[in-house]
């Protein structure tokens, strides 16, 4: 960048880039939490409020996008600075792409009518709920802190998510063969798991920017994957 | 831009971007067409390698990024220039997601074991995915064609999509209630419904893209809506 006036303007261009970053994140968190929270008890009037929350979200990525495309065009900037911008760009997609999925399962919790809920079911998908949510904040404080290992936690930890939706998965399919009148509202569970388990993938996209902004070059390692849920047909009783 | 030099650059810059964004779109078109192929004729060789084309439409969006920000940088287009590149961004990142989709049923492709297979069931996706694939043609051609009204037929005529799913739904629930042995095939082909229509989203969101490059601003009007699958759960029986 040409001069020390750029490089401020820049600076501050950044800074409030990496404001609406965290922003629009914590509102995501709060979109998972809620959502489920919503799907648990039952609760429409917060499903609705969560699927209403979705439009802030999709104009926060706007907003960002559109400073982030400004910043580039003004101040011109190159190697890691080039790189902070793209970055927020690919860090907003994830979460208005999170922010879709949460909205879904606000969407889902209207059409629960059963009173069908085992324990066992809800348990799992808080705990499933409860590691990606701690994996969505770790790698937005690892994003904001430009923190590579902590980021790289969150890449390799995303197989213990996917293990849990496999199980849930079988779980789910061993109440729809027992009960016909299980399976609208396991239906529902399962596309609400599967939601909460691409809310992980996006984690892991987001830990694979990170790598980019600091390292300069795409993450080339396989992930571990421990998602079974494309090919868990293996059921019992089948 | 300030100078012609700089005019012919950009314009060779544009040009090289919208053969990109062109490319990929003929490969996620056959992605589509080959995905659901394999479903129906339960061709796993097939699904595989859909599934390794994924990797190829990673590839190019990371390519259209890359040269879509240095062109800002180095060109600093303004108004419908800068709008132009965005717009390439954009549409890479659904054809992006696209991709994931049909990935994601070229998966499930080995898991479909069972020889049950409805024929009524088989058109019905059949339908679906000649319409969203014929949306996504359209809209991909509008873009190029900087057609307007071509993209906002595409964006009105989602409804019919939706439709179908939803009745889709329906139908694959009767024979989940039928027969607990149709429950596993059942649910892969609800997911690869639900993919469907999520790629019909993608050129919905393609369409408006095309909206924002042409008229400078964000299309505001509400997308007619018939999906109701979020919400399908008075089932035959139930």
């Amino acid at each position: 960048m040409a001069s020390e006036h750029t490089a401020k303007a820049f600076d501050s261009d950044l800074q409030e880039l990496t404001r609406l970053v965290a922003e629009m994140g914590g509102l995501v968190e709060r979109m998972i939490t809620e959502s489920v929270d919503a799907l648990i008890r039952r609760d429409v009037a917060l499903g609705k409020r969560v699927v209403a929350a979705d439009i802030e979200i999709d104009n926060l990525q706007r907003v960002i996008e559109e400073r982030a495309v400004l910043t580039i065009a003004r101040r011109q900037p190159m190697a890691i600075d080039l790189r902070e911008i793209v970055s927020a760009m690919r860090v907003a997609t994830d979460l208005e792409r999170i922010g879709d999925l949460a909205k879904n399962m606000g969407k889902r919790v209207a059409a629960l009518e059963s009173d069908f809920q085992p324990l066992k079911l809800i348990r799992g998908l808080e705990h499933m709920t409860d590691l990606v949510l701690s994996q969505v904040k770790s790698v937005l404080d690892a994003y904001a802190a430009h923190d590579l290992p902590a980021a790289m936690n969150v890449w390799k930890g995303d197989e213990e998510v996917d293990a849990i939706c496999t199980s849930l998965f079988r779980e789910l399919l061993t109440y729809m063969m027992e009960d016909p009148r299980n399976i609208s509202f396991c239906i529902h569970l399962m596309f609400c798991a599967k939601n909460i388990e691409r809310i992980g993938d996006h984690a892991t996209n987001i830990a694979e920017t990170v790598f980019y902004m600091i390292e300069g070059q795409q993450i080339t390692d396989k992930r571990p994957k421990g998602d079974m849920t494309n090919f868990a047909t293996t059921v019992p009783g089948n």
